[in-house]
Formats: C-alpha cells, sequence, structure tokens
C-alpha cells in the first residue's frame, strides 16, 4: 500500500480547489489525479462503490483511508500532520469559532454558487434550449446576501474572516469567489458597495497557490465567454458541489419531461 | 458577567433541538431562553446586532462570546468542557469522517428538511394560496436520496452513523428525522425500504434526552395535522435552517409577486 496521498479531482470545482490550496499551502506532498468531471466516470458505480457514493470529487486517498468532502479532508490534513494551528484555530473559542463559518457558509455562500454554475456550465449540460432564469437569480440572490454578511460580519473587523490571520475559512470562501469573478457573475456595483470583502480577495487571490490551483478555471471560462466554447458533458448531474445527489438527478430541480419518477413514486 | 451558559432556541427547530439534546447528554448546565420564531423577534435589528446578522437560532452565549450555528456550538462545547472523544472522534481518522459526514449532510439530509418545511409550515407563513409543490418535491426528492446514502454507506456497517458508538451527526442527523416523523413526510415503503436507517433512528429516538427535546414538534405538529390548529406567523422568512437569509427573504426562492428588488437591481 502506497504511503502516499493520492489527491482526486477537476480544477473546474471550487471544493477541489480549496482542498488542494490547503494541501499546498501546508508542503503536504500528494500525487494528483484529474477526474474529468465532464465525463460520466465518476458517475459510475465501480467509482461510487471504491471512492464516494455521490460520485463527487476531491477525494483523498491516504493508504486503507477514503476521506471526501473538501473541508473534511483539509480539516483530516491539518490533524493528521500537525499544521499551523491558525487554520482551524488555536483555542475552543477560535475553532468553534471557525466551524461556525463553515456550517454558515455551506448553507449560504455555497449554495450561491449556483450563480456561476447555472450560468456557465448548466446550459452545456442540460441544453442550451434549457430556461435556468429560476436558477440563476436564486443563486445570485443567495451569493449577494452572502456578500453582505462577509462585508458586515465576518470581515467586519478582520483582515481575514476569523481573525487577523487566515484560517481554512478563507481558502473555501475565496474559492467560491474565484468561480464567480471567471465568470463575471459578480457585477461591479457588488464589488464596490462590498470594499473589505473586494480586499479581501483580492489578498486572497495574490497568494501564489491561489493562483496555481485557479489558473484552469480562469482559463477556461474566458474561452467559454470569449471564444463560445463548449464543453462536451456527457455526464448529466449538476457539477456544483451540494447540488448533484448521488443517484444522477439533478438534486431534485427537475426541468419540465425530466425523469421524476423517484419522487412521484413515493409521492 | 454570568458565568451560566445561555442558550436561546425554538423546539420547532431541528437545529435547536440538535445542540440542546448535546447539552443535555453531556449534562452541561445552561439557562435556556425560548425565542419565539413564529414572531418576528429575532428579525430585528437589535437581535440580529447582539447575536447573530442571521437572526437564526440556536444561539449559545458564554459570557462575552456568542456562537451561533447547531453543529458549532455542539463542537464549541464540546471542546471547551472536554466531552467523551467518541463525539467527535479520538483520532484523525474518526475525526475527518464526522467532519464529512457534517459536510454531506449539510447539503442532503438537512436541504431535504424542506419536505418538513414547505408542507407544514410554509403555508402559515406564505399563506394557504399558495402552491409549493415544486419546494416539496425538491425535498423529498433530497430526503429519499439521504435516506439511501444513509442506508447503504453511513450506516453499512455500523450501529450509529460514523462507527459503533454515537456521535454527534447521529444527534444531528435524527433530529432532522423528527421534523419529518412528526409531520407525517415520509412514507411507509421509504422506511421499509431502508431498514437500517428505521432500526437506527428508533435506537436514536429511545434515548431520553431525545424525547425531551422532541416532544414540542411531535405534539404541535400532530395539532396542525389532526386538529387543523394554524399557527399565527408573524415574521415572513422561513423557519428551516438554511433556507432563510439575514435580509428576511426566504433564500432567494421568490413567488411570484413576492420582491426581488434586491436582485433585479444587479441582475
Amino acid at each position: 500500500m502506497s504511503t502516499t496521498l493520492r489527491y482526486l479531482h477537476h480544477p473546474a470545482s471550487q471544493p477541489c480547489r480549496a482542498a488542494q490550496q490547503f494541501l499546498l499551502e501546508n508542503n503536504i506532498p500528494f500525487e494528483e489525479e484529474i477526474i474529468d468531471i465532464t465525463t460520466d466516470i465518476n458517475e459510475q458505480p465501480a467509482f461510487r462503490e471504491k471512492y464516494n457514493p455521490t460520485g463527487q470529487v476531491p477525494i483523498l486517498v491516504d493508504g486503507d483511508f477514503v476521506i471526501w468532502e473538501s473541508a473534511a479532508i483539509a480539516y483530516y490534513i491539518s490533524d493528521k500532520f500537525n499544521c499551523p494551528a491558525h487554520w482551524w484555530g488555536s483555542n475552543p473559542q477560535e475553532r468553534g469559532h471557525i466551524q461556525q463559518f463553515m456550517n454558515w457558509y455551506a448553507y449560504t455562500l455555497r449554495l450561491g454558487g449556483g450563480a456561476f454554475h447555472w450560468t456557465i456550465f448548466a446550459p452545456m449540460i442540460y441544453g442550451y434550449d434549457k430556461d435556468f432564469t429560476a436558477e440563476i437569480k436564486r443563486g445570485r440572490f443567495l451569493l449577494y446576501e452572502a456578500f453582505d454578511v462577509l462585508e458586515n460580519y465576518w470581515l467586519k473587523d478582520n483582515e481575514f474572516l476569523c481573525g487577523d490571520t487566515i484560517s481554512y475559512p478563507d481558502i473555501a470562501a475565496s474559492q467560491d469567489l474565484v468561480s464567480h469573478d471567471a465568470g463575471r457573475i459578480i457585477p461591479d456595483s457588488i464589488w464596490q458597495s462590498h470594499p473589505k470583502v473586494k480586499a479581501w480577495f483580492d489578498r486572497m487571490l495574490a497568494r501564489p497557490h491561489a493562483k496555481t490551483v485557479s489558473t484552469w478555471q480562469y482559463e477556461n471560462v474566458k474561452k467559454v465567454l470569449d471564444d463560445g466554447v463548449k464543453f462536451d458533458f456527457k455526464r448529466k448531474t449538476a457539477v456544483l458541489k451540494g447540488t448533484e445527489v448521488y443517484s444522477g438527478n439533478n438534486h431534485g430541480i427537475t426541468h419540465a419531461g425530466d425523469d421524476d419518477s423517484y419522487v412521484t413514486q413515493h409521492g
């Protein structure tokens, strides 16, 4: 059994970029394996059985131990390799505050990721004839509201989200904004009315490893927006973390004509 | 400054019941303050400023330190009071696995809470003339799919979600099912096809403190279903954790005629 960590990921995925940046920031050696999430490779039963029943990346394989969920991977790495305490807190209050962020984030900023997903990738997955207006609107709503809470609460008195030193929440949240920034989802008016978020995001983006993990996304989303490039998505599930579920259905957001027998059968 | 913990909560809220059960299971002394979430008390600026910008409960006040988000409260309590290691894990693998559950849960089972919310409480909040079919369908979809992952992954080889001893995930997840069970959201066919989930839920519900924190919900939802009782909701936001955002809007799920100026202004 190899003692080298294996990191299965794809750079189009925000959670993948976040855990990868954490590995790099802490100089943890790992072998990376790109899982091409435009194909259905991670929807196959064998993949789900071996690694993750949801089929999602990122996944970390450490010998016999397999762990998925981006934040859990970073938590595990920090714990096992004794990474500096600023990442997950150095006393009960700091640690609690960081957990508070990660939970707030899961229900707000992360779900606002739909603003990017439904604008950029969804048409390639579900078809350009589909109308994603409602989904984009909901995503933008969550995103802008999350901006307000970032500005007026999390970044109110701090350089970083949970204090004056960087913690894992900064990596997780800034990688969400990388997608929105690359996809030109955030209007100037939102950046201008949230100057602390802007300054913090610029600070985060200037970190060398933030660039390393984000280059693919900026380059490829630019091709979509400026050159009309269309990725050939074989899979039919959302690529946005938190909006796909393991059976291959799209988080229950069914479009007219889509199969919903699983619901109606038990409805 | 009082040294007694203050716990602000409401028994209709799953996250409130979960953190409260955790406090009780660990014999942590606290003063409880019921925040009546049928009113707009926690939507007031003074409340948000003092405790939580999202207006949500539960909230724990420990002297000068205020912490919200149910799972973060339980994490903080366990950390500060050295609760038994089985709750959040006793080695990096166990701790990572528990974090993995809590993240998976946030994006799946917890969001399936909509099945309960949109069926039972939403009509009282938004009006009985509104059609919540799509929201209920999405909620059920997420819920049933989460049942599959609970059955075939988390509970596949264990008595409890993250191993053979109870951990915080068991409390969090079972309190979600309390709402669905009280609201009769889960059809017999789903229980029957998920026998491990059923046995685990029964095991969890048999714990004395599970009963303590759940009685209100069972009794009051029964009144709604059997006696046609209607609570007079003054607030206009969702009571479901993760589906309300701090400005008082309903998670972006706007109904025809509802205000969406915040989105259109920046759209």
